[in-house]
């Protein structure tokens, strides 16, 4: 939708047509955690547009309208609706905006109380089951970004949560000794985390899930959430014969261009150029998803009234946050691993710092970590915890992230002091310093 | 004192003598307003370092001891303590940390109730005073963010609170228009506001204040603070012919050397290179004086033990955040007067966002204004209001400023995201798209 927009900003005159598989489009995924607690009301708050919106912006979307072939000689697509019939569609301009699919691991079977989160359908589909079957016992599977926001939603609900991830660590790179805090919330909540097991098979009973069972233990359940990741969704682009990335999405340029000429693609199915690392990766995270989108509809829209588009993207860096409980999570680039992995000479300093001076009341504990290129002292990427200050400091580490710059600088950088919001050297400025002195 | 703190960290062995005309040394200035409004119980909770630390750390502190001259030939000070008993001291190498002072415009009378706030000993006289007095209603002269802070601590007290500035906006960049939300919490809270007005004299009487008088009224006053602002205290160094900067402080380089060998000056005394217009400036605020007053004390330390220090000041983006009523206003760089003043050609852009997704609960107005220079597109300044959400985001902008980013570069930045934290599309990204579509 980001797209279609920005094609009919660029040309209002063009016509844009959407095929939707589902009956939502332009809706807020990352906002289902929150509406499946309770914390908003209706889906229909999560809607970025209505229809009528869309429809005004004269966008032409097909709902239940799933593509199954896209021709790129006849510039072409074909597909099948909700209802089974057959339809086509010819085009000049075609963007791939498919979106990526949550991953049903092999264990996954059919049965009642067992649920990914992808779609808004899911949402809706999740919470009607909480509403109605009163689920005590959840256990959920993957410890990411999607995986935590769902054990606060169910915890939060009241119901008894176990976590089963299958890295020791949370989210990836937040390990206990770092993000002591978050496991302690956790467990005071009566969340148990189950960290470094995998899931061996599902227990279910009358067409319905009754045990988790893992290479660790046995967990009874009334639902089940798998978060294990997404795949991008790019099986219609590969039959069609478009390059694929590395990573298994669709390769595109700083264009979103295709290695077919007429065809863009943006979102969760494409890979983007790691702005450390200069790697291609798939990284389906929100803003990346929107902003490639809009990138894609103006090199579309630009093309069709004849100009051509200066957007470009810019680069990724994987920036991320995620309340849990009373807690922020962010990171930003690189962690250690992955820059070990990525080639990197690389070293990680840990601080804790403040988020209002200490002797200003209410001072809550702020950690950061950062990892560092040590030959160069370039920072490749940084993390950090706490209950306040976290959103906005994790943007500045990515800001230096995108200018390269190395501990030295970042140190040395002018940053807002006062009592309420941090201690005179700033959380980011003594990490920074602590690595500058270690080096 | 974090001079004096590094010099003993780089040689342990050297002896460090610490002239200090009050009876404190190494204290949280920051922190004054809180202690006054009594979020903070007692001063020394401001204390950064105790007399027995200082002491631990071999510094000899010599409180109530006032130089009076540097005799720099005989490298050599001299002064008289406050029992007016003379002292001299022979030195190897001097650091000049004298601060400013606080400006006492030509009106200002030797009156009970009318305070400034500077040092420590201002800070208790004030709580004192407030305390035995009980004063009902405060004015409080300057609407810089000494002002502004005293304003909300009096208020928070239950005094009538009246605040007289001679810039028309608060901050001197913050207008009502932008600014609204702190402008209405400060009315709803009884304050009351005449800006762009002059005082033309304080009414006494029986040796206490009682009116202040401006070009647009007469107000009573049970005591009056004055928060005009602070002049570098250089008078010492401008005595013993050391240069002096544009700005009437003390001038120094980036290792914080006077034009005299052996002596280098640090803190609220000296003027430092802005970062954007590469001017000298005096830019008194406490990241500064710190972060100058370590290297001076590198530089010295390192020079003690016969070796180059490497650490050199940056420069500053007179970054700034203070909280008012519920508001966080910060600013960094350049507001867009400054920037015309400077010779840039300039304009600005405003935008409004939300410290959290619109749909997720809580979500608060955010306020961004950036100032870019038209030609080459780079980010000269921001300013910021809003009840959460401020203190890093502004920190993201001055690494920006830092890094010399056009805003088509900031726009394009990999910034977090979730629900709970902003739109998709963060403030920051959403301002500089405005700028970077609209110049």
């Amino acid at each position: 939708m980001s797209a279609a927009a920005q094609i009919r900003r660029v040309d209002p005159t063009v016509e844009v047509v959407v095929f939707e598989k589902t009956n939502y489009a332009s809706y807020a995924s990352c906002g289902m955690p929150y509406y499946i607690a309770g914390d908003i009301a209706s889906h229909e708050d999560l809607l970025v547009l209505s229809k009528q919106e869309i429809a005004e912006r004269g966008i032409d979307v097909r709902y239940g309208h799933c593509v199954e072939e896209i021709q790129p000689g006849a510039r072409r697509v074909v597909g099948q609706t909700r209802d089974g019939q057959t339809f086509g569609e010819t085009y000049n301009y075609l963007v791939l905006a498919t979106g990526g699919t949550a991953i049903r691991p092999p264990w996954w079977a059919e049965w009642e109380g067992l649920f990914t989160l992808r779609s808004l359908e899911d949402g809706i589909a999740l919470r009607v089951f909480i509403e109605v079957e009163r689920p005590r016992r959840a256990v959920v599977i993957g410890a990411g970004f999607v995986g935590l926001e769902m054990v606060e939603s169910l915890a939060r609900l009241g119901m008894e949560v176990t976590l089963v991830g299958r890295s020791s660590h949370l989210l990836g790179d937040f390990d206990r000794a770092f993000a002591a805090p978050v496991y302690d919330a956790m467990h005071h909540c009566g969340v148990e985390l189950n960290l470094a097991q995998s899931v061996q098979r599902l227990v279910g009973h009358g067409g319905r899930v009754t045990h988790v069972e893992t290479d660790g233990g046995r967990w009874e359940a009334d639902m089940v959430l798998v978060a294990t990741g997404l795949e991008p969704s790019a099986g219609l682009a590969r039959a069609a014969g478009l390059e694929m990335g590395v990573s298994g999405a669709i390769a595109v340029d700083d264009r979103m261009r295709t290695s077919r000429t007429g065809i863009w693609a943006a979102g969760d199915c494409v890979e983007v150029r790691h702005v450390v690392s200069g790697h291609n990766v798939h990284m389906p995270l929100a803003l990346t998803a929107n902003r490639t989108g809009r990138i894609a509809g103006d090199q579309v829209g630009s093309a069709s009234v004849g100009r051509t588009s200066a957007q470009r993207f810019r680069g990724t860096a994987g920036t991320l946050i995620i309340q849990v409980l009373d807690y922020a999570m962010a990171q930003t680039g690189m962690s250690l691993s992955e820059a070990k992995r990525a080639g990197f000479d690389a070293a990680s300093f840990e601080r804790e710092s403040r988020s209002r001076a200490s002797y200003y009341p209410g001072s809550k504990t702020l950690k950061t970590r950062i990892v560092v290129e040590r030959r160069t002292r370039r920072l490749l990427g940084a993390q950090m915890v706490g209950e306040e200050g976290v959103v906005g400091r994790i943007d500045a580490l990515a800001t230096a992230l995108f200018a390269r710059m190395t501990v030295d600088e970042v140190h040395n950088l002018d940053l807002a002091y006062a009592p309420p919001f941090g201690p005179v050297y700033d959380a980011i400025i003594d990490v920074c310093g602590k690595a500058a002195l270690e080096l």
